[in-house]
C-alpha cells in the first residue's frame, strides 16, 4: 500500500512542507481531510486557492489585502507620517491586536542577509525611502528584531535617512518583562545595562 | 486589517481545524501558503481535492484505494484466511510498516462507544462477521487498542463469532519494551502480571 497509494502519498507530502509539520503530523491530517466530510476538505483547499487568486499587496506599504490599498492605509483616522517598519505581515498583525500603533506600517518583507543573497534589492527598501522622500513622513519606528539581520536592515535604513530630517527610532531591547536574569542571554543582559533608565 | 481581511481569516479558520494545528499554527501555515511560490499552495490544494475525488475504500477490508479493491487484497501472496482487524488506515499502515502480518485486514472504522452514541451498526462490524461466513476465514487477530472501548468491541466481535470455529487471539498487553515499570499506569501493570510467561 505504502507505495502504491500515490494519491494518498502525494497528499501527504504536500501538507508535510508546511511549517511546523513533520511526516507523522502529516499523515494524521491527511487521514482527517479524506475522513472528514466532503464539504470540509474541499472548503480548506478552496480557501488555499481563493487566498492565491484574491490576496494581493497593499500598493503603499505591502501588506497583504484584497484590495490595492489596504484597510489600515485606507483609515483616514491613522496618522499617515509615522510608519512603523516591519519585516512581514504576521508582526502587523501583532502590532494591530496591540492597538499602539496610530500611524500606517511598512512591510519589508524580510531582513538584510548577505550570506543568504539577501541584498537591499530583495527587499521593499527603495519603496519605504520614496514614500519617505515623496510623503510628508515625519516618524519612522523600526520594529525589526534584535538580531545581527535585524541591525544590520534598521543601520541600512538609519543610513539612508540620516539627512532626510526624518525622527528614527527603534523598538528597545532588554530582559522580556517576566523573563528571569538568569536564563537571559549575555548580549540581552549587556544591552538592558546600557539601556537602563 | 483583522476582521476586514475575510480570505486571509476564512483560510485561518480552515487550517486550525486540521488535528494538532492551533490558531497561531494555522495563521503561520495560512502566512506560509501565501507567501510560497503559487504552485506550491495549489498543488496542496488540489492533492485535497484529488484526494477526495480518487479515494475509496476497498470493498473487501475498507483500507483505502483507489481501486474497487485494495492492494492489500489483490495481492495473491497474501493468505486470505487470516484476517487482522484494526480501528482505522492509519493502523493498516503501521502494521504494513513492521511487514510482520502475512493475511489480510479488517478496518472497523472505529470503536464501539455507546456514551458518543458508536453502536455495532456505525462500524463495519456486519461485514467482518459476513467475511469470516462467507470466506473460509480460519483465523482473527484482533489488533485494537487496549482500552475500555477497544475492550468492549473485542469482546463484542469474540461473543459474535463464538460458534464459527474461528481462531481469535489478541495482541498482548504489557509494559512497553524499554517503558520502566515505575511510570506504568497501574491496570497495565496488573494485566502484565497476570499475563507473565
Amino acid at each position: 500500500m505504502n507505495s502504491q497509494n500515490e494519491i494518498l502519498e502525494n497528499l501527504i507530502n504536500n501538507i508535510s512542507k508546511l511549517p511546523g509539520i513533520g511526516k507523522k503530523s502529516a499523515r494524521r491530517i491527511a487521514y482527517y481531510l479524506i475522513n472528514t466530510p466532503e464539504h470540509n476538505a474541499i472548503s480548506t483547499a478552496n480557501s488555499i486557492i481563493e487566498a492565491r487568486e484574491k490576496l494581493g499587496l497593499c500598493k503603499e506599504c505591502f501588506n497583504l489585502s484584497e484590495d490595492t490599498i489596504c484597510s489600515v492605509c485606507s483609515d483616514r483616522s491613522r496618522n499617515k507620517e509615522a510608519i512603523l517598519v516591519i519585516e512581514n505581515f504576521h508582526d502587523l498583525y501583532l502590532f494591530e491586536k496591540l492597538n499602539i500603533h496610530k500611524g500606517v506600517y511598512h512591510v519589508l518583507g524580510g531582513l538584510l542577509n548577505p550570506l543568504d543573497g539577501i541584498g537591499p534589492n530583495a527587499l521593499r527598501l527603495d519603496e519605504l525611502f520614496n514614500r519617505v522622500k515623496e510623503h510628508n513622513i515625519s516618524e519612522l519606528i523600526i520594529g525589526l528584531n534584535h538580531s545581527i539581520e535585524g541591525d544590520s536592515t534598521s543601520l541600512y535604513i538609519s543610513n539612508r535617512l540620516n539627512s532626510s530630517g526624518v525622527k528614527i527610532s527603534r523598538l528597545a531591547s532588554g530582559i522580556p518583562v517576566g523573563g528571569e536574569i538568569e536564563y537571559t542571554d549575555e548580549i540581552t543582559l549587556r544591552q538592558a545595562f546600557e539601556n537602563r533608565k
